[in-house]
């Protein structure tokens, strides 16, 4: 490892454009030169106080503006979190993308259901080799994760080496392919690596998370306690491994399974096109053969494990199911923790189904796909980083891996806790901040993105708490009311309980327009509206301790 | 006990008028002959679908239609999900409230904001005596809990006893006052018990709810740890024993405590002046004496344990407290676990005290205050009830305790899951559900109390997804347009890049309109206004897969 050596070539320019302040929208920009590549391209579910909102997705003004030296995506695994802004970001920066053979089907396959397909250069990289960018040469490094054919990557450059370990855990047992490529992390480490991106997800948790097959041995125990049920087994939509588990299990124990919600199905679909799955000849069954079985010998693998409003498993709670009625035969396992955030809604669904007479199985059948702590120590023991900038996660999750990379003797300075926009520039062994570029996030709110924004959201957020009340009336060319005023509340409060309030309204009305025309014969509508929403605002907080948005319409008769 | 003997007494009726199907609004009727006496008067908190509203409180419609016989209210403990609603249902039912000391304490400070101290009679009663109303007799009974001065309830009837144990858990070495009364419960249990109504809250959890005592151990380590920091320990509000264990080792570490938060300072002040806390003279300082002493040798004791947005804490953490400032030589301490649904607002706190600089300490300084399997089997030992009624929770948590009474021996028809507003009847040695009475659940919305019921609240979900669409203008007496349409959205879209879209509805209308009266020239005007919304809505759904509320105002010009 050269040290200290000044060189000529450009710097490395980190652009992290999203996922340092949540759980998602996962996307970094490298840059050097006339070479800029982008690895990752993912989605953000929207806060509590979003209305309305569908997805959030990364703004990526910075690549637009830069569309020409943009190289390609470079997806490190096919999680949502990862690759779900991809159709909406390749409409504007339509660069190659490239990524590991499931990873890809699930990207084409999310990019057909948007008809970009054709649209979309698509390259397939395998393990261990190394694709051109630009400037850049980024290897493919086999990990583990809750989903199959997750890479690491190692972005090779002038200015050294960086790894960038995506989603990972090490399991070294997994259920599909091999272990984490331990080996060339500890090669990459003995040549030199320059700056360690590293997943913080589990940062804060102490330990070593289990390995995937761990839970094969919990489904072992919970199809032996419930040999007279019906099993339904929630999980994630992509976790094939786990699907694999529960479809091996069931075989053992003589049953057919089900694949159960859109989702699931599709990924399932792609996963065993691509023989990411083993499935035994006439094990999975249609959901309409569901009725030629005993229910005992049955297993249904859903989704909606999160509580999902509109999954398989809410609606056979809600009893909304088309096909699955839920009863006093069946136990149901939800193989998953719920997400932070998430836990109301998988408690809803436990009282649901517990309602409807059926069994909730509360074994722990899950364990996590991001790695732990001393899995952490084990990439930075490998690696042996200069510089950490801990990805992926919240604030409290980059400080927590910010503190095992001191533990682990990266130099306080060298450890760089970002924003999303923060431009950070590696040359000559030293990596700094040396800027901001526009970064934030767009949201889609049906076929909309980008036109709900700040403003409308606040609209949607004081709607959603005290409703709305219209005013309405009409002016002849003498400002005298002809028409009105007509009052209309929506949300605010029940009408036919509020004749008073609403009959003091109208006359506050009729007073305000009196006064104004007094006070004023110009006539200034915008004034006029201004004196209404004010008067009708106090009267109505005064009376009510409610602010309901006063929307005044005056009409014109000319 | 005498069995299977026949009386001419008339029988108990139990009727729950809340609290079975949340944590949260507990309110149950007692009635026989003439007598009605009421157990708790508790609010809930609203869901996350329950937009804009404040607090939710029974229906008791049914204690209103039947006042006259209604005897008192018998409060178990000083929580407000057993207290809160008697501001809002004393109004319409004022009968006496009977409670120990410190809970009638939180009562009166209750009442007294609201002005009602005067209008309400009020009545302590002490552990171990019982109070008659009408034809029932009601023991209190020593429990613990996370509040002092919890109380169970022993009703000794003509039809035999029945037992409540309110919000409990046994605590031998508790901060404040004995531990619970078991031998209370041992002799009722030899007496023989006809109904057990015990608390479910943490029926799922296997073992023992730890001693609040242990607690204090957390501390000290956690004082001795940070010693060079200012502490800043956020709690419930009410748990005046966590209180009195943070004010004793802060004591010990020779530090000053600041109380800060309204609902605790509220709390404390009545626990003080009733001498539930015993505060060492000079320990206490008020906020603004802070700055006198150095950071390291001050607490501060606050609310917002929960991630409230308007707490004490929350203000800290977002940089909008007037008077806290925090910074690096802060150490945050979280005595509380989140309650299910606060996980992610706990969460942003978290990040944002980070953001500041300050410490997060994950160590858990917190126990649960409700009772765990071991403990809800010891009360089913030392009573054993021949019937079993769980209550205070969720339909998991209810079915959770129905098995532990199943394996207590309890026979499994003997075991009721009830709904609120089911009538059990007891007669003769024989519990059975008899009816159904109405019940619900009121919201508090401002003042408003009832007035925002489903039909607001399913506009203001609407409001809140997709906002809303004005189409107003005015008709003349030939069914002209002869002002407008004027269209106004909120919530919708950001209006400045929807030019296009508002221009198409606008002839939209206009067409609607005409062809309206070409066919129908009679002119119903609500006729006109479906036709409006309809081809408005069907027209935006294309457009953006959204649809806002559309809401057509028609003035008549005569």
């Amino acid at each position: 490892m050269k040290k200290n050596v000044k060189t000529d070539t450009p710097p490395i320019r980190i652009i992290p454009l999203g996922g340092l302040e949540q759980i998602g929208i996962n996307i970094t920009a490298f840059e050097t030169g006339d070479s800029i590549m982008v690895v990752d391209c993912g989605l953000g579910f929207p806060e509590d106080d979003m209305y309305g909102v569908d997805l959030v997705i990364p703004d990526v003004t910075y690549l637009e503006e830069n569309i020409e030296r943009v190289k390609g995506f470079v997806i490190t695994h096919g999680h949502e979190d990862h690759i779900g802004a991809l159709p909406y970001i390749l409409r504007k920066v339509n660069v190659p993308v490239y990524a590991t053979k499931l990873t890809m089907g699930i990207i084409e396959h999310k990019l057909e259901e948007h008809g970009m397909l054709e649209s979309t250069t698509r390259k397939v990289v395998t393990f261990g080799s190394t694709i051109t960018l630009g400037d850049f040469h980024v290897e493919f490094i086999r990990t583990n994760h809750s989903i199959s054919d997750a890479a690491a990557l190692a972005i090779h450059t002038a200015q050294g080496i960086l790894v960038h370990t995506g989603d990972f855990k090490v399991d070294y047992t997994p259920i599909y392919g091999d272990a984490i490529d331990l080996q060339r992390f500890g090669e990459l480490g003995k040549k030199g690596v320059m700056v360690l991106m590293c997943d913080s997800t589990n940062a804060e948790r102490a330990g070593f998370t289990p390995s995937e097959s761990t839970v094969g041995e919990a489904f072992n125990t919970i199809f032996e306690n419930n040999r007279n049920k019906r099993l339904i087994i929630a999980t994630f939509a992509s976790n094939v491994d786990r699907v694999q588990q529960i479809i091996n299990t069931a075989c053992r124990y003589g049953r057919k399974c089900v694949i159960e919600g859109r989702s699931m199905v599709n990924v399932i679909k792609t996963a065993t096109e691509l023989e990411y799955l083993q499935v035994p000849e006439h094990t999975l069954i249609e959901l309409d053969e569901l009725r030629n079985y005993p229910e005992e010998q049955t297993v249904i693998i859903t989704t909606g494990s999160q509580g999902e409003r509109l999954a398989a498993l809410s609606r056979m709670a809600a009893g909304t199911h088309k096909k699955i009625v839920l009863g006093p035969k069946d136990a149901v396992v939800f193989s998953s923790h719920p997400i932070p955030g998430n836990e109301k809604a998988v408690t809803r669904i436990v009282n649901e189904i517990f309602h409807k007479g059926a069994d909730v199985v509360f074994q722990d059948a899950h364990v996590s796909g991001h790695a732990c702590q001393e899995e952490i120590k084990l990439i930075y023991a490998l690696t042996r980083p200069k510089f950490a900038l801990p990805v992926h996660g919240e604030y409290k999750h980059l400080k927590a891996q910010a503190k095992i990379a001191q533990q682990m003797g990266v130099e306080k300075e060298n450890i760089f806790i970002v924003q999303s926009g923060d431009v950070l520039e590696l040359k000559d062994e030293q990596l700094k901040k040396t800027g901001h570029v526009n970064s934030g996030v767009v949201f889609v709110d049906g076929l909309g993105v980008g036109d709900v924004g700040n403003v409308v959201l606040r609209d949607r957020q004081r709607l959603a708490d005290d409703g709305i009340m219209l005013i309405t009336f009409a002016l002849d060319g003498e400002n005298r009311i002809v028409a009105g005023p007509e009052i209309v509340t929506r949300g605010f409060v029940y009408v036919k309980e509020a004749d008073e309030l609403l009959e003091d309204i109208h006359m506050l009305v009729d007073d305000t327009v009196m006064e104004h025309f007094e006070r004023n014969n110009t006539g200034g509508r915008s004034k006029l509206k201004n004196s209404i929403k004010e008067a009708v605002s106090d009267f109505v907080w005064e009376k009510t301790q409610r602010r309901p948005m006063v929307l005044p319409v005056i009409l014109d008769i000319t």
